[in-house]
């Protein structure tokens, strides 16, 4: 079961061939895009996902998305969705044909959540630390790097994660060149110790999360303490619980780190999966 | 005038859509490709362009390229080709779709040289240096950061690019985290000074140069020296002249860096220019 629409809202077949050869978001990578859970007809946090998709729109330099639009375009895949409860809904915003008349190209796509997905919800994972190569000093300095933006040149992430796969592990936790924890490929970092939740600050070049985000205010009502700032990986390692968090995966436990089993979370995860689920 | 192949040599017309919407190339920038220059029919250094879409597929882990049935779908192209002496042949290559059956999408266009080219080609160009972020110490043992692949992965290129123009300059000179000079965007960087040319070497994470390459070739053949070493932005600074090099901009002239006008290039540039075009 797969629902496609395009930003127009005309519902379009998924098989069909609809992109040109010469998108720039083939090309060059040169779009963004955001991956958002659906439950019972319902996106979660549509909201932030549609800020943040803005948001890195106006770091690639593309035009200001038509938030009414995507908003209509959302609801034409959701009304057309036969797939069951759960739905990850794909959006995706190009700079559109390198020879056309500067139209983006837009659409919104609705999939069923992937077996990998469902089984790393249960069982959790096995990550590995790997270099992400930059130091977060150039962030601020140097915004033509797009670190922070969730735009369509993902080679590296997906390298990394089938670097992970060599390695028998099926996740990745980027460091940066100053050792401090960033994020994963596709994911949040966070990590639980006593009755603090801790994740990296979007000033490291990671992306905002927004099922973080979702957590971390459910938290917070809980009398949880939260903290956004830099994290070594002496602390994730140290720490009572790692988790990856987004949109499909929920919270996700990482019960394997570079090989080492990492203490038994399963009484915290529930709590905080619980946590997660209230705010829905 | 645009003419298209398909991988499987069918010829297509490239106004109609032909890319499934869950291409990885697009939704993923999970692909890689060569820019070749056409002259009358013939493209220049297409053994070491196929060369290196190889060697950037395997870095990507995508399947070995059949050369046959590229050279054949080339041969499609300039046989419907139309447009000219001169034409811009570009490759692509993605991992197809991601709900397909794993075959890869492949296709090559042609395409007149831009005005943008033609009139840097001439005129020489403005360039600053930006930083690329990475230390050149970390290519060998991070290979999931694809440096020195040719991926579809170019939003990060094409950023520069944006930023090079918001400040008044057509071309980008990216620098290590050492503060050595890597590559631009979509070229190669070549200094001369004497008798002596100079380029940044693979192993920093920049790619392979055909057309440096083919300089390189004739000048040691006319009795230059020729170094691949890394380059200090003292070295760049200080060079007799500063070089891209690039299959569709043949050997442009920095005339300007980061607001500086450097020495005058004029007879340097012609005997250049004649050793490069000497090899066809």
């Amino acid at each position: 079961m797969r629902v496609l629409a395009m930003l127009d809202g005309t519902p379009a077949d998924p098989l069909t061939p609809l992109i040109r050869v010469d998108d720039l978001g083939l090309t060059r990578g040169d779009g963004v895009f955001e991956t958002i859970l659906v439950v019972d007809g319902k996106p979660r946090e549509l909201g932030p996902h549609l800020d943040r998709l803005a948001n890195s729109a106006a770091m690639l330099g593309l035009p200001v998305p038509d938030r009414a639009r995507w908003e209509r375009c959302v609801q034409v895949v959701l009304d057309n969705w036969r797939g069951g409860g759960e739905m990850a809904l794909k959006l995706i915003y190009t700079r559109g044909p390198e020879f056309g008349d500067g139209t983006p190209t837009g659409y919104a796509m609705g999939l069923p959540i992937g077996e990998k997905v469902l089984a790393a919800r249960a069982a959790g994972v096995s990550a590995v630390l790997l270099e992400r190569g930059y130091d977060p000093a150039i962030v601020a300095r140097a915004p033509w790097l797009l670190l922070g933006a969730k735009s369509l040149s993902y080679a590296v992430n997906m390298a990394a994660l089938r670097h992970a796969e060599s390695m028998g592990a099926a996740e990745v936790i980027f460091t940066a060149a100053d050792g401090s924890v960033l994020e994963g490929p596709t994911s949040t970092v966070v990590v639980a110790s006593g009755r603090t939740l801790r994740t990296t600050p979007p000033s490291s070049g990671i992306l905002r999360g927004t099922t973080q985000g979702a957590l971390f205010r459910a938290a917070e009502r809980a009398g949880w303490v939260t903290k956004v700032e830099p994290l070594t990986v002496r602390e994730l390692k140290d720490a009572e619980g790692v988790f990856l968090a987004s949109s499909v995966r929920k919270i996700t436990r990482v019960h394997t780190l570079d090989g080492v089993a990492l203490p038994e979370t399963g009484a915290l995860h529930k709590e905080l999966t619980a946590l997660y689920e209230s705010e829905y």
